[in-house]
C-alpha cells in the first residue's frame, strides 16, 4: 500500500547479515591501520557542497528548506562534511589526523543498476601530512580493505593530475578544449578525443601520440614525453616515490593511468582508483587522492588526502566473484512441549544467552513437530526440547538440526553442554 | 566558516568509540534474543507517517518534495518505516518474525539537553504472536538491553491501555474530557487530573480514588476497584501472565504503573516504559508495547509489539552513572629513526597489520622524540624505534608506553612476539 522511494532499497535480515559482515570487516581495516571513526549529521547546510562543488551540484542533490528557511541538503559525499568537523573542532588536534567514515550519501541520480538514491560510502581522510610513505599508506590501505572484505579481481590504477597537466601543456591548448576533454579523457573515450583534437587543429602525429601518453602503464615512456617541462621531473620523481615504496615495502600492484581526472577540480597530485574489472558501468569501487579543501572551508592550508570506497558496489563485486557470505545460525532453540514447560524453557533461554549465545525459544505453543519446522526455517543449530516425562527426571532432549540426532541430557548440566 | 545545521550534532573519534561500542553491545543483545537486523531507507514518503500518526506530525518532522514533486519525509520513528517493509516484502516468512533496527531518526523538534533534531533509535517489533511468554520475553529484553550496556540504575514501568480504558469507565468521562486526561496522566500530572476532574463535576472522595489506582504499584487494588466490570477479570489476567513470567522466570523487577499512556493511539493493551530515574526530563530510555498498524498499511492483521531505545539518552544515562568506557588503544607506533629506515618500518607495519593489530608509523619524519610524544598522544601501548645502528644487526627496540621500559628484539621475531 505504501511504497518505498524511488531510488532507495529496504535490507532484509539475509541482506543486512551481509552487509554488516563486511562493514566491520572495513571498519577493522580503517582502525588496523590507525584510523578513528568520525560522525557527522545525514544533513548540512546547502552551501557547503555548493562551496565544494559550485551551483550545478543542486540540480544533482535532495536540497530543501527547514520550517526556518535554512537551505539545507542531504550529503552526497563525505569529504565535506568531514572536513567541516576538522575545520570546527579538530584543527588543534595532533597531526597527523587518521579519520575514517561509514555512512549513507544521497544523490538525486535516476536510479539504475548498482547506481541507487540511498547509497554507502566508506572513506577517510588523512590530515597533515603528504610525504610519499604517507601517500602510499593511504592507496595501500585502499586496496588491502578491499582486499580483505574477500575480493580476489581488483585493480588499481594510479594518476598524477599535476602530470597530466603538464602533459596538457606540450600541446599548448586552451583552458576551454581542456576542459572540453577532461570528461572524455576520464571516461576513457580516447577514439572522441582524437577527433576533438583534429578539430581544435592538432596533427595527427602528436595528437596521437598524446593519447597514446595518457594510456601507457610506462613512466619513463612518460617521462621521455615531458621532459622538455621544468617542473615535469620534480612532479615524476614524487610520483616515484609513491610507487616505489608502493611496490616495495607495501607489495601492491597498480598500473599508471594519467587519465584518471575523477571529475573533480579540487584533487590536486596523485589521484587512484580501484577498479573491479568485471562489473561493467559498475566497475569503479574506490576512489582518492591529495585534494585541497580546507583553506575552502575557513581552515589553515595542510595537506589532505583520502578516498571514498562505494560499499554497495563493494557487495554486488563480492556477489559477482560468487563470494560465500556466512550465514547467521541460531545457535539454540527451545521447545517446551506443552504450556507447563514454558517456564523452565525460558529460564534455559536466559541462561544461555547470557552465555552470548543466539537462542531462540517457541513463543506460540505449536507443538514439537511445527516448531522442529520452524527451527529449520531460521537455521538452528540444536533444538532443545523440554516433554514433561522427561522434565519429571529433570533431563531434556538436545536434538542436532543438522543429523537429526538426540541425546539426553540433565537440565542442569544444558549450560555446560553449550560451553564447547 | 560553515555551521554544522541546528539541533544536529558531530561525533568525534572519542565519542564514536563510546557510541560505537555500546551500539555494538546492544545489536548483540538483539541477536541472542533471536532478533534479526532489518534496514529501510532514511526517508519514506510523508504520508506513511501521517497515516499512522494523523497530519499534525507534519509540524513535527522533516518534511520536502523531491525534484518530481513527491513529498518524502526524513522518518522520526522505525515502526511505521519497518511495518511497511514487513506489508511490502514479508508477510509470507515464518512467524513469528523477530525484527530489529538501529538508525538515525530526524524531528524538528525544538533543540534542548537530550533532545536532538537527529537522533538515533535502537528498537524491534515482533510479528505475529502475542502469547504472554511472547509480551514477558519483549518485555524482559528490553530491559536486559539496557543493564546489559553497563546501565546500574534502571526501572521498568508496566501499564495497559485495555485496563485503563475499564479505570476511565468507571467515571463516566465523555471522550473528550477522557481526551482532555491522557496527557495530564502521561506526565504524571496528578494535581491537575484532580482539578480537572472537579472541572467535570466529579466528587472530590472518587476523584482521590481514581488517581490513587492510577498511581498505585499493589494489581489487587487495581483488581478491586474495577471488579464490576465483565471485561476487567479476562484484562488483568492476562496482564497477571505476563507478569509471572517476568517475574519468575525472567526474574525482572518491574512496577504497575497504569498512568502510561505513551501518547500515541495506536498502542493496545500492555504498554511499558523503562527509566534512567536520575535523569530528569531525559529519563525514559524505552517505550514500547503492543500495537496495530499493520492493517492500516494494508497487510493481513497479525499481532504486533515493540519497544524503541532511545541510543543518545543511554549513552547520557551511562556517562550519568561515571561508567567507564574502554579507551581504544593503538597497539603498536612505528618509529623510523631515519628516511632509509622507512621501508622496512612500513614492511613491519604491514605484517602486525595482517594479525589485526591496530599499527600506525610516522609518516611525517620528525625524528624520536616528537614521534614518542604523539604516540602518547594517541595512545599507544608499544612502539618499535627502527634505529640505523640496530637495524645493521637486524634488531629494533620496542618501548613499553607505560612503563617506559625498553627492550632490543630480532627484527624477523617481531610478529611472534606480538602474538601473546
Amino acid at each position: 500500500m505504501y511504497q518505498i522511494p524511488r531510488g532507495t532499497r529496504d535490507f532484509t535480515s539475509e541482506e543486512m547479515q551481509k552487509r554488516k559482515l563486511i562493514e566491520e570487516n572495513i571498519r577493522s581495516s580503517f582502525k588496523n591501520y590507525g584510523y578513528k571513526e568520525v560522525k557527522t549529521p545525514i544533513f548540512e547546510t546547502l552551501e557547503l557542497f555548493t562551496a565544494k562543488s559550485g551551483e550545478a551540484i543542486i540540480s544533482e542533490i535532495y536540497s530543501f528548506s527547514d520550517k526556518s528557511g535554512r537551505n539545507l541538503a542531504l550529503r552526497p559525499e563525505l569529504t565535506a562534511p568531514t572536513i567541516r568537523l576538522y575545520v570546527d573542532k579538530l584543527q588543534m588536534e595532533p597531526k597527523p589526523l587518521k579519520l575514517y567514515y561509514f555512512g549513507n550519501c544521497y544523490r538525486y541520480d535516476r536510479p539504475q543498476k548498482g547506481r541507487y538514491r540511498e547509497f554507502t560510502q566508506a572513506g577517510c581522510e588523512i590530515i597533515g601530512v603528504d610525504t610519499p610513505e604517507s601517500t602510499a599508506e593511504l592507496i595501500a590501505m585502499g586496496y588491502n580493505i578491499l582486499k580483505n572484505t574477500g575480493l580476489k579481481n581488483i585493480e588499481l590504477n594510479i594518476g598524477d593530475l599535476n602530470i597530466l597537466s603538464i602533459i596538457f601543456e606540450k600541446l599548448r591548448l586552451s583552458k576551454e578544449n581542456q576542459q572540453y576533454l577532461v570528461p572524455l579523457i576520464d571516461k576513457s573515450m580516447f577514439e572522441e578525443v582524437l577527433n576533438a583534437l583534429s578539430d581544435f587543429g592538432i596533427n595527427s602525429k602528436d595528437a596521437s601520440i598524446f593519447v597514446e601518453i595518457l594510456q601507457t602503464d610506462d613512466i619513463e615512456k612518460i617521462r621521455e614525453y615531458i621532459k622538455d617541462s621544468k617542473k615535469a621531473k620534480e612532479e615524476i620523481s614524487k610520483l616515484n616515490d609513491v610507487l616505489t615504496i608502493l611496490k616495495e615495502s607495501l607489495k601492491i600492484k597498480y598500473k599508471i593511468k594519467m587519465s584518471i581526472v575523477r571529475g573533480l577540480d579540487y584533487y590536486k597530485g596523485i589521484v587512484f582508483e580501484i577498479e573491479a574489472p568485471d562489473l561493467g558501468a559498475e566497475r569503479q569501487l574506490c576512489g582518492g587522492g591529495a585534494y585541497e579543501l580546507i583553506p575552502l572551508f575557513g581552515g589553515t592550508e595542510t595537506p589532505t588526502a583520502g578516498f571514498a570506497i562505494g560499499f554497495d558496489r563493494t557487495i554486488l563485486a563480492l556477489e559477482h566473484e560468487k563470494y560465500v557470505f556466512p550465514t547467521m545460525k541460531t545457535d539454540v532453540y527451545i521447545i517446551p512441549v506443552n504450556k507447563d514447560m514454558i517456564n523452565i524453557s525460558i529460564e534455559i533461554a536466559q541462561t544461555l544467552r547470557k552465555k552470548n549465545l543466539i537462542v531462540d525459544i517457541d513463543l506460540m505453543r505449536r507443538g514439537v513437530s511445527k516448531s522442529l519446522k520452524y527451527a529449520s526455517s531460521i537455521k538452528t543449530s540444536k533444538a532443545i526440547i523440554i516433554g514433561p516425562k522427561e522434565l519429571e527426571k529433570n533431563i531434556a532432549t538436545i536434538r542436532d538440526m543438522t543429523s537429526g540426532e538426540q541425546v539426553s541430557i540433565k537440565i542442569k548440566e544444558i549450560s555446560e553442554y553449550f560451553q564447547g
